[in-house]
């Protein structure tokens, strides 16, 4: 599941970035309600996925915490957050020169009892 | 330097873990231009200070992310992110009730060369 922000161009870079990590688990942040996202997790996890990737840019920020926090509060118990990162990403403005944006890279898994968990 | 968000009550337990981290370097995120929080880092660092405790709660999130990734790519270059927390704090609300919100933890110290950096 990607969720596009709204106008701007991808620097090709970037691109490659997102094209590498649509085979994994991610759920990237938008516009949308939290729950959104919170079932998208869920429905990753219930399909038998082991951890999940959620992603978001900018003001989103805030609401890839909530939607990690509402999850292991609310959802998934035994919910583990395997690392957060964040970095900045240099974007290419369609009106020409370029913007900086932050990001953030929260990873969770939820624990399996009896069963052995392999995270790369 | 703490910032104090709008019309909020602290619970006891609350109160007594800010107080307890007041000793710290702490930058609490609010209202004001991101770069006043990233002034306020750079004054715990030029003051000997070999690290600072980002944080921040609910929508200013985004904005302590934004002032940890400009003071590393704009103002100390050798800035390394120690460990990023997140957690979700209860509020009692004025007009009763509880509500939760989500909160960011971001510990960065500042390289020195020569030097052996002693982290707690």
């Amino acid at each position: 599941m990607l969720i596009r922000y709204g106008v701007r161009v991808l620097t090709e870079k970037e691109t490659k970035h997102e094209e590498s990590v649509q085979t994994d688990n991610v759920v990237l942040i938008g516009r949308k309600p939290v729950m959104n996202y919170v079932t998208a997790c869920i429905t990753f996890f219930n399909s038998g996925e082991k951890h999940v990737i959620v992603k978001a840019r900018g003001r989103a920020i805030c609401k890839a915490v909530d939607t990690v926090e509402l999850l292991r509060r609310a959802f998934v118990k035994d919910l583990e957050i395997k690392s957060i990162n964040i970095c900045t990403e240099e974007l290419d403005r369609a009106e020409g020169g370029q913007s900086n944006i932050s990001s953030i890279e929260i990873i969770a898994s939820k624990a399996e009892n009896n069963q052995s968990q392999e995270m790369k």
